[in-house]
């Protein structure tokens, strides 16, 4: 069975990379499956969109990196939970929620290109960072690995529904709507270390979706 | 290399049961990797824990449902985003985070059990709502997978932290501290055909680390 062949519900697939780009504008994190040994392992890290390409860092002492980068065949998750479909059965009732599983093998960044990824990862985290802070330096470099996968094969899909309850439901007495989950509130907080006058700079009023 | 040993950070592991639950109570969202063809799969759905096992549910109709419930070993990741580490320099910063992967294999709950199970994840969605509802039916029942795998190894990991940034850049002019996040808001809209003078119930109000 081909991975990308929807096994039930196909209406709720799309292709659609406009879609693909909201979910990854909502998380940073994608879970990172990989087989090691004939076992499964999943590794949750951070993943932003970059052009056609899907970017994750990681340290270069670490060993599961270093399996991802050697190319071995990555399925990575990523979901983002709307809210919740309150119908008049736990049958009908569902998470409302968007996910994609891409598909393909990550590699790493060629070094021409690895400081334009390291800034693409802080700015998805922190917008307008990146002006607010040094350059990274060359032993800071060498300690990331970097790397990239195609945006290429993936399977997204979108629940976004009201109740679909029978009519004898309907007719009773049980309410059925949606919650629906806004952005969640954020409270920023100086280091303990940090020298006074020193302002809150705007890239930390700037987080969006990063939960 | 087995999968539950710390490649890296060993200080941010932790096997402590209480800290899992506090994960599993922040987020419903397990991605289920495994492996099929000898490539990797990793499938997101919704995980509650119920006593020492894992529940999860999906269609009869899902046949990757019936791959994984046929006893495939799997690895389940669940990663919860606290916030945003805002060091002096990107290298530093990072997002603050609890997150787990459990390994082990699904099977399908025994007959006797399938009812309570079914609660157990109506629960967590929406606390209370059993007493809210209907029974579930035979035929809704027939229609649903209940899997549960024992929570028995896992990897938890913990980043929680001020930044540790040199004293050079402690020195220097950019802002550190952390962006946290508060549970996000909620809207509860009712169904475009709810019958009139049915209240919102107690169990919408009481949604909880669902997202």
């Amino acid at each position: 069975m081909p991975r990308l062949e929807p096994t039930r519900l196909p209406e709720l697939m799309s292709s659609d990379r406009a879609q693909l780009d909201a979910l990854l504008a909502s998380t940073v994190v994608g879970h990172v499956g990989f087989v090691h040994d004939g076992l499964p392992v999943v590794l949750p890290t951070i993943v932003v969109p970059w052009g056609d390409r899907l970017v994750m860092h990681g340290s270069t002492g670490s060993r599961w990196m270093r399996h991802i980068a050697s190319g071995a065949p990555v399925a990575v998750s990523i979901a983002a939970v709307d809210g919740v479909l309150v119908a008049r059965s736990a049958f009908e009732s569902s998470l409302l929620y968007r996910s994609a599983v891409l598909f393909g093998a990550f590699a790493a960044i060629e070094a021409d290109e690895r400081l334009a990824a390291l800034d693409v990862l802080t700015e998805r985290l922190l917008p307008g960072r990146v002006g607010e802070l040094r350059r990274p330096t060359g032993r800071e470099l060498a300690a990331t690995q970097l790397l990239a996968m195609p945006i290429h094969e993936w399977s997204l899909r979108i629940f976004d529904s009201w109740p679909e309850d029978p009519p004898e439901d309907v007719a009773g007495s049980a309410w059925a709507g949606q919650v629906r989950f806004g952005a969640p509130p954020v409270t920023v907080v100086g280091a303990p270390d940090l020298r006074p006058g020193i302002p809150v700079p705007p890239s930390a009023g700037h987080i969006s979706g990063v939960h």
